[in-house]
């Protein structure tokens, strides 16, 4: 099902503030994805300018979350949301959630290029790692998308992205152990990349959870938890 | 601030509501407690039946996550809660998305307890890391205990614990790199014991969260991303 759309309230004014905390959710999306696409690029070119840079913004990112989840908080206590509209309310308090610790892993990613540009870290480190950056980075923009759009089969190809970037995690965390043992004293150095993979596979659970969010949102049903066969299943119940 | 008890509330079925989702938080916390002392003893003992008694449970975990957030959606949407009362069900769902996510931490030891038993991880490999998860899984206990009590004091003491519990997970780390240095034959099996360092330095970020969410609840104040400090002049306003 496709672009469920909201029913027009009494109040205009109440419609406002469902459509504002829409928007400010895709702003702080949008933030993180930028971090993410800074905190790659910062580590694959050894830039610890834009290290620290991606560093500085979380801090944008924690008020976004803190300020929305107030929105959030307003609407419960004056409005008093039902149906749809207390879908949203939960719904977007789930994801600025999500988007929040998809920003901790942007900064740590951030701090690990720090690290590695100051040790001269050889570019043979990185394969695979840029390729699984940019998977993760799409992911969350087409989960953000899906919850733009309302789109619970979008959301639900998206979250079928997952097992692919953890197939990706084991192949560059094995390259990675293969390197350290062929030699020992680039141990520490391989492992700030190791922490920059397992925040990128970090990154890659959030935007799944965020398109259970969105599923959730649209289809009024839970899907956390379950197997991805099974949210096939409750997004399109007619294939059954 | 200590023990602001809830107003009661002309629907005795409502107080019932509320009592019946904080007694679900604190069963749901008392079994993630468990969770983690048995995925320690398994990983500390090679305990194989264990370790995989502790992956199958993560399902209980889970289950009582959706069904306590269920019951908050409902609680929002019939009983349109208002001040403490809508401050306990925004808290209760944080705090259940955190002790969702120890439980998962809980697992990925259990996961690494099987891998290190089938491979005889040598005991020294394990120094600090039981103290360490002594450590966390008293935090989570002490914070659950703030919850149950309302006690914004004592959950800023447990919260004042997470930068112990951090400089414990880097000494940590830091033996282990030592140890792959000297054998790099170990350092597959180094690195499944750094996966369950990490996991427990992660539950300690959770239980702090709860922590948070206690201030919250007690206080009305968003501590989150705020450092100690701060969120001391927060619960004690009066030794400003």
């Amino acid at each position: 099902m496709t672009a469920t759309s909201f029913s027009p309230h009494i109040s205009r004014q109440f419609d406002q503030e469902l459509e504002d905390i829409r928007a400010r959710v895709l702003a702080m999306g949008g933030l993180t994805e930028a971090q993410i696409a800074d905190a790659l690029e910062a580590l694959c070119d050894g830039n610890s300018e834009l290290a620290e840079q991606v560093i500085e913004n979380d801090i944008k990112v924690n008020t976004l979350e803190v300020s929305i989840d107030e929105d959030c908080t307003q609407i419960l206590a004056r409005r008093q949301p039902a149906a749809t509209d207390l879908r949203l309310v939960v719904a977007v308090g789930k994801t600025i959630t999500d988007l929040e610790r998809i920003g901790d892993e942007a900064e740590k990613i951030g701090h690990m290029a720090l690290h590695l540009a100051e040790n001269q870290c050889p570019k043979s480190y990185y394969v695979g790692l840029e390729s699984m950056g940019n998977h993760v980075r799409a992911m969350l923009h087409d989960a953000l998308d899906a919850f733009a759009r309302m789109d619970s089969e979008s959301a639900l190809k998206v979250a079928s992205e997952d097992p692919k970037v953890d197939q990706e995690y084991v192949a560059i965390l094995r390259q990675l152990i293969t390197y350290m043992m062929e030699d020992p004293r680039s141990i520490a150095r391989a492992m700030d990349v190791i922490w920059s993979v397992r925040a990128l596979e970090r990154i890659g659970d959030h935007a799944s959870n965020i398109c259970e969010n969105v599923i959730y949102l649209v289809e009024g049903k839970n899907v956390r938890h379950v197997s991805l066969e099974e949210m096939r299943k409750k997004v399109r119940p007619e294939s059954d």
